[in-house]
């Protein structure tokens, strides 16, 4: 399989490394973690090092991650979870305009549950406004709900200063992070910082699919979204996926290995794909394009070409993107992020996400861009007819 | 890792020709399945592929399977999913005293909720009174969900007799079977024995962990258990495990090669295994052992010996076995089946569960038998002191 791979937002390839150690697992360690017997107990290990891998890329206790099957189940858990198991303590729950499906929608099933939401609007370089977060913030305020890097344009929240915000008015409150598209690129210290649950996907981060985590912070009550066998202390039941973990444990510390040097390293490559883009006529830049953005994410309104259409015409290239976010199967749904930053109506349509990897090369950018460069002004000579 | 891993019901070796496919859809086929371009259609495929071999094994349509990620959810989706989007319909919920606690915990969780549950008793094989379904049956009652072969003393259920009861007093009522221990071992036809929702483990089947299914009949309303992206038509969201899910295809597709003969083998093997323990003085076997047994599941107890002094013993020899059900994390806790069955105080914590796979064989359970002879004097003696 070659070409251009620009759709790591979507998903990654795996590291050879991790598909090696989960075939090993497979193959070696086949045993259930619950099992008494020595192959149990060998399969328990692979279960114990990755939540220790993964504990140390964020400094928190292995006590506080919790696998899951990946990111959606991770946020379905945190809002459902942490709203159950506080509803006593009030019945708001603040979030954006611009988080994915997963968190939008259990914040919708919420809401009909009889949960009262406030989603929190973003200016146009897709970032959550300060005073209207501390105008909706109250005292019975029970979860907080924000993404860390937003999936179809790269916008960066200031969480840190989101949970000062919250937790001078109610220390109680859960402050949860989407940091599906952020692990991985970022240090990140739920403690520091004051995240009390964090969502984590495997797949993003050149792991396996069907597998991720939630943090779960030893102080934080949530209600287990899947009831059985007691697995994980109870807080998620079900045999553990013991190569698909053991497979994201070494994932999150491959990734973690030299992270800031590898994200100046993609944020190079962003700058270099956003110069070459703005030199072209007729493209508008989605969102923050430096430091302060996501390294991996660009995000591309092209005037007058439909997204689909130019999406094909560069997988005939062997350049592979995403027209919005493709963690969703509403593929012809609008996004509500572009809306959310007030992308006007006719270019709602024409807007494609390219995301880098840890196997993009600047290489791959420059063909990338002189392959745009010969297609646009045939695309835009055929759409005119 | 050798020995004679006699544990399958716990979790079994995935096939080779799995690890293959889903190494090679981890290598090539890494595309999102929601993706637009050629990467995301080829990752569709093979999620395609899977759902219709697995529809093939049970006679119905592909759009009756939801992947899941594995028989706990599947369980919880089942019941949390079937009660909540009836509940209008009625209250009552029927059951069973030897469900796995994949069921019987998200039973007890929706009766926290003001559902109205009865668990039905078994006689002393594991077997369900159809007088006390009768009795309990009401056209209130919205699901019940009834165990096809149970994971500790295998013994199986009238499904499709218990079927006709139920439907005959309300044909809207769901039916879910847990089939997550006859799933690859009985020919399960669904639409003919009248069950509508059933869920199945791939671990369980020389698949892989961490994935599983639920069969929903199209006429079957269940709320989805995680929200999100959309995915599987709106009735599972999160990106699709697509190595998992191709992996689980396969291996049904496997199980399902001459399932009479393989069962036919394997309940030789059970006939030869229990022919030897009953020579064994001092032992006895819960649950039935003919053909009216599941062919791989045995329940031995062993007067005057604690299981985990046995299951260490038998260990020392390479022979990997269960105290209970190993599905489970709460290890110590006294078994909810062997009660349920009437098995005295004395024996409960004196039980071996001995499961076969397709990698058993018959010289495995005469040495198995073999070691039993020379390790039980031993350990009695020992106990007497």
């Amino acid at each position: 399989m070659n070409g251009i791979y620009l759709d790591n937002a979507a998903t990654t390839r795996v590291f050879d490394a991790v598909q090696q150690l989960m075939m090993e697992t497979m193959r070696e360690q086949y045993g259930n973690p619950s099992s008494l017997h020595t192959k149990g107990v060998e399969a328990e290990r692979y279960v114990r090092q990755a939540r220790e891998r993964i504990a140390r890329t964020l400094k928190v206790s292995e006590k506080e991650i919790v696998f899951t099957s990946g990111g959606t189940e991770s946020n379905n858990m945190a809002l459902i979870g942490g709203a159950m198991a506080n509803r006593r303590a009030g019945k708001r729950i603040l979030t954006t305009a611009i988080e994915h499906a997963s968190v939008s929608n259990p914040v919708r099933f919420l809401e009909e549950e009889g949960f009262d939401v406030v989603r929190l609007p973003v200016d146009g370089d897709g970032i959550v406004s300060m005073e209207a977060l501390r105008e909706a913030m109250t005292p019975d305020t029970i979860v907080v709900s924000v993404m860390y890097v937003n999936n179809e344009i790269g916008s960066v929240q200031p969480v840190e200063e989101i949970s000062r915000i919250i937790k001078a008015v109610n220390p109680r409150v859960l402050f949860h992070v989407d940091a599906i598209q952020a692990y991985g690129k970022y240090e990140i210290r739920p403690k520091k910082m004051g995240i009390d649950l964090l969502s984590v996907s495997g797949h993003k981060i050149h792991g396996p699919k069907g597998v991720g985590f939630l943090y779960l912070a030893e102080r934080a009550k949530v209600r287990p979204l899947l009831l059985g066998g007691g697995q994980q202390q109870g807080r998620r039941s079900g045999t553990e996926n013991v190569p698909g973990i053991a497979g994201l444990g070494l994932a999150a510390e491959m990734v973690y290995e030299n992270v800031r040097e590898k994200a100046e390293q993609m944020a190079a490559m962003k700058a270099q794909f956003v110069q070459g883009v703005e030199a072209i006529p007729g493209t508008k830049i989605n969102g923050k394009t430096g430091r302060d953005s996501a390294p991996h994410i660009v995000s591309v309104s092209f005037e007058g070409i439909r997204s689909e259409v130019l999406l094909h015409a560069l997988e005939a290239k062997g350049i592979y993107v995403s027209a919005g976010s493709a963690c969703s199967s509403n593929k012809s749904t609008v996004s509500a992020t572009l809306k959310a930053i007030g992308l006007p109506g006719s270019l709602l349509d024409s807007t494609l996400r390219f995301s880098f990897g840890a196997f993009t090369t600047a290489q791959e950018i420059s063909e990338t861009l002189d392959v745009l460069a010969e297609v646009l002004p045939l695309l835009r000579r055929y759409a005119r007819r």
